[in-house]
Order: structure tokens, then sequence, then C-alpha cells
């Protein structure tokens, strides 16, 4: 018995094993793990002159390539590209016309680029005049059937072992978790507290106008064709003030995109924590920072270079990206 | 001791003493605590027909006249006219100019009234171009200091006792309680936690504009002179939408601007609840409803008489309006 716990014990201390009795087990016991474990220590002993009461542990995360991948696009815009063949035959113009055209042979890149509306265009053509119940069943059936196109796993599958344990991690320890995505509100809440374990009312993202209707008696809440928040970059502390009303303590991003975000959080008085997912493993899932158009990690890596904030390296930290 | 069973049963019985052993101790035993008590009962009973699961017990309420009272003006109007007066020296072309100048006078009804864009134009000059932080902190200390005009009280003590105990009862029942109010979200935020025990992220409210402004380094978010969302009548079920990204199973009111809400809310599948509070009580709080500009109670009373929504008659109903 004492040898099989020397073996276990000295597997563990070369990180062969992952050990679920200690927090974060996916991770390697390195600088990120222990800046993560002493913030958290720092913030929740009550004999800390850094402690904050409950309520006020707010952590916030993005989404696309902090909690999931985000190549080889945003996964977004693979629904919406598969909202827009569905409705191909009912929208016969949009044979000849772009963006839709590209998407329905295929040509995302194009069509995502053929304008500067075209995102919105689609994004619009993807939910516009449905009410909240209807769009929230076509994203919970496109998670059921849809797959990665280079992994053909489920989307829901190519999210990261790692940031699952320090969600959990961070709950356990009375943080309240938030998502804070420059993706759409609705595209990601029908399945985030499934997957996640953050409800809904969690969920901070780019968003459409709403209208409410009223038709034979029956009142719907329904989706209109204006983009009316844009959740990246400066729109990111904003939404958190709207949506949370509280400046975070914690905050975990992976581009340029969650920079403002970083700093807003990190301004604030007493102990703060920022965090920054560097895709660095080509193997396992992919590398790109300072060059990439998805994803762009560049004046976010120098800022957090001179400010200190603790940058993953997902290569070299993280025993695991995806669950089993 | 048997004797002081019984004389204690027989005094609760007549609803003499608040029995707080068991749940709504202020509320007679009457209609409305029988319906709340029965329908929380059908969806928190795991083996009920229409049991819903934790996460999806959403309750929403209306602050002023529902979770608060409103006479002889809305709160946040007096907070607007202290913030005026405070600001009336920086600003002294406010003497002559509406709707200031009634504000300085002293006649807020007139100034409210004084043109269509008054109210928007008072409550842009209470806050823009404060930070969260600052704004946060001028309601912080308004609370503090500020006394309702005719009772004295501080306006955190103008809340309903009743209501208090129906959050305390949905909450122990799992239910998530939020606010739904036509006041502004920025004001309600600073003390709701404390005062109704709803953390600032479960408050929706109209909204002005934010944006992000960084000054020698340092990242802020500062409130701006648009009003963004107007959350009342129509808007409320698209800010339930926006906010809280389902729909609520129970909704609770006062007035015309809360119908919306709770017809939305009952529009969905599954076991509902619609309560509208009505001030019938002269003596011990207000009475009003069809003719009042504040809070009016008209097409709302006549819909819930139609959909058998619950009515609570204060006069009637609750032992006791305010706390101790």
């Amino acid at each position: 018995m004492k040898g099989l716990v020397a073996l276990v014990t000295l597997l563990l201390s070369f990180g062969c094993l992952a050990d679920n009795s200690q927090p974060l087990p996916s991770w390697q016991d390195g600088a990120s793990r222990q800046a993560i474990l002493a913030f958290v220590e720092r913030v929740t002993d009550p004999a800390s002159a850094d402690h904050v009461e409950r309520s006020a542990r707010i952590a916030v995360f993005d989404n696309d390539g902090t909690l999931w991948a985000e190549q080889p696009i945003y996964f977004q815009l693979l629904f919406v590209a598969d909202r827009v063949r569905a409705q191909a035959e009912d929208n016969p113009a949009w044979k000849t016309q772009e963006p839709f055209a590209s998407v329905l042979k295929g040509d995302l890149a194009g069509a995502f680029s053929s304008s500067h509306e075209a995102p919105i265009q689609l994004i619009r053509a993807s939910q516009t005049g449905l009410d909240t119940d209807a769009f929230d069943q076509v994203v919970r059936d496109w998670m059921q059937t849809a797959r990665h196109p280079t992994s053909g796993k489920p989307f829901t599958r190519m999210i990261y072992q790692p940031m699952l344990e320090l969600l959990e991690y961070l709950e356990d320890n009375g943080f309240k978790n938030f998502i804070v995505s420059g993706g759409g509100i609705d595209f990601m809440r029908p399945w985030t507290e499934s997957v996640y374990g953050i409800p809904p009312e969690r969920v901070v993202g780019s968003r459409v106008a709403k209208q409410l209707e009223v038709q034979n008696g029956v009142v719907r809440v329904v989706h209109e064709g204006t983009m009316e928040f844009n959740d990246d970059k400066e729109g990111k502390p904003v939404g958190i003030s709207q949506h949370i009303g509280r400046r975070p303590i914690a905050a975990f991003g992976n581009s340029d995109g969650d920079l403002q975000m970083l700093q807003w959080t990190t301004a604030g008085d007493g102990a703060r924590f920022a965090m920054i997912v560097r895709h660095s493993d080509a193997d396992r899932e992919w590398a790109y920072d300072r060059e990439s158009d998805i994803g762009r990690l560049d004046k976010a890596l120098d800022i957090a270079e001179e400010q200190g904030w603790t940058v993953v390296d997902m290569k070299q930290e993280w025993k695991q990206i995806f669950p089993e």
C-alpha cells in the first residue's frame, strides 16, 4: 500500500496522472495554476486583507477561444451558414445575392468578408422573425446534430476541460461565473447551463433588438433584424455594467477583443485577477496569436506582459485540452 | 401549556398574531395567500405534473408599488430632484430653464410635466458623466440621508413586509427572484441586495447608455445622457428576454405598466402565476387605482379579472404593510 501511494505520488509529481482530489487536476502545477490558487486564497480567506464577500466574487469569461475552441472559424458562423442553407429554398434570390450566394457555394470566408454588412446580414437571416422559444429550439437542435468540421465532434465537446475545472473551482469558492462574449447572447443561452453550469441569466453577449408582438391574443417576444449591442472590445465592460451591475474581480479571455474587459476588471480596488489563454498547441488544438484573423492576440499580449497578467501556455500548462 | 397553545392557536386563527413558523406570516390566510402556496406546491412537488426544475423557477417583481411604495410620487423622481438641487450652483442657467427651474422652486409635478422630454432631461442631469462607481456612491449616500416626504422614514423602510416574506418564501423554494422595473437600473442596484436580498445582476430596469472612457490610463464605464431602454409596458417582456433569457413562471406587479409582463409570463406552457397588488388601504398606505397618474391600475385590473389572476387587496389581506 505504501508502495502504491509512493508510485501515485511520483506519477502525480511528473504530471502523468490527473489528481482529482486537488483543484484544477488537468492543469500542470505551474505558474498559472499557482496564480489562480493564490488569488482565490487571498479573496476567500476571511483573515486576508484582500478578503471579498461572496456576493462580490464576480468572475467573467469570454467564450470563443477561452471556454471553447474558435477554429477554423467562430462556431456561430457555422450555425448561421447552416441556417442560411436551411432557408435557401424559401429565398430563391439568395442564389445570386451576396453574402448568401457565397454561403450556398460553401465559401464561408468569402461570404463573411464580402462586405462590411455581411456578418450582420447573415446573423439577421439566422434569427429575424423567430420568437424566443422558436430560436431557442433552433439552437438546441443544431447543437444536437451539427459537427465540428475537422474534429467531427459536437460543438459542445469542443470545450476546454481545464476551464471547466476552473469554473467549478471558482463556484466552489463562492464565485459567480458569467460569460461575456462577442458571440450572440441567444445563441449561447440554450446550452451554457448544461455544458458549463452557467445559467442563461449569467450570459452576456451581442444582441439583436427584440419586440413584443401580439397575434391572436398571444403575446410573444420576437427577434428583430437590428443589431442592438456588440459585446466586444469597448463593449465588454459596458455589457458587464448593464447586465451584471458590478465590476468583476476576475476576468478570463484569450484575444484583443477581451482587452478592455481585463483592463476594467483590474482597474478596480483590491485584489484582481486577469488571465489570458494562449493558443500554443498546434498538435492538440491550434496555435495562433498576433497574425490570426480569428481570436487575434496581439496588443493584449503586450499589455499582459506589462501588467503581469497570467498568460496560460496551453501546450505547456494543460495536461488535457478537451474532455474525454 | 396546553392552554397557551390553544390561546395562540385561537389568536392565530383570527389573524391577530403573525405566526412566523408558517410561510407568509403577514398575510391573512385568504385567497391570495392560498393561491401563492398552492402554486408553489404545484411547481416544487417532484410528483406534480406541473413540476418545474429549480433553474427554471424564475419569478419577476415590479418595484414601484409592488415591493415598495410609490406615493406621493415615484421615489426616483425625488432623488433626481435632490440631484438637481445639489448641482444647481454649478448650473446657474437652471434658475430660468425648465424643467430645472420648477424643480428648484419645489414644484416637482410641474417640472416633470413641463414637457415630454422633461423626465429624461432630469434623469440625465442626475447621472450623466458619472462613472459607475461614482453614481453607485451617490445613490447609497442618498438612501442613507433622504427621507420620505410624508412618513419621514428612509425610503428603504417604505418597502412592503408581506412582499419581503414572499421573496424569501420563493427563494426558500428554489426560485430565483428578479426585479423588473420601469425605474432606473442603476438607481436600484446599489441597495436591492441589502434591502430585498436581490443582487444587482438580478435587477432589470430602464437604462441610460454607457460608454468606456480611458483617462490617464484608467479605464472607466461612464453614464451617457441617452435613454437607451425604457423598461415599462411592452419593454418589460423584452427586458426580461434580454437580461434573464428565460420566460418567468411567476410575475408580480401593481399597475398597467406591468400588464405585458404578466401576459407574457402567463402565456407560457405549464403552471404560471400572475399577481397584482391593489392599493386599497388609505389609512395604512394609499388607495388608488383607475384614475391615478402614479401606478395607474385600470386595464390590467380588467384583464386580471378575465384571466383569473390573483389580485391582492392590501387592506383586507395584509396584516402589516411596512416592516416594524
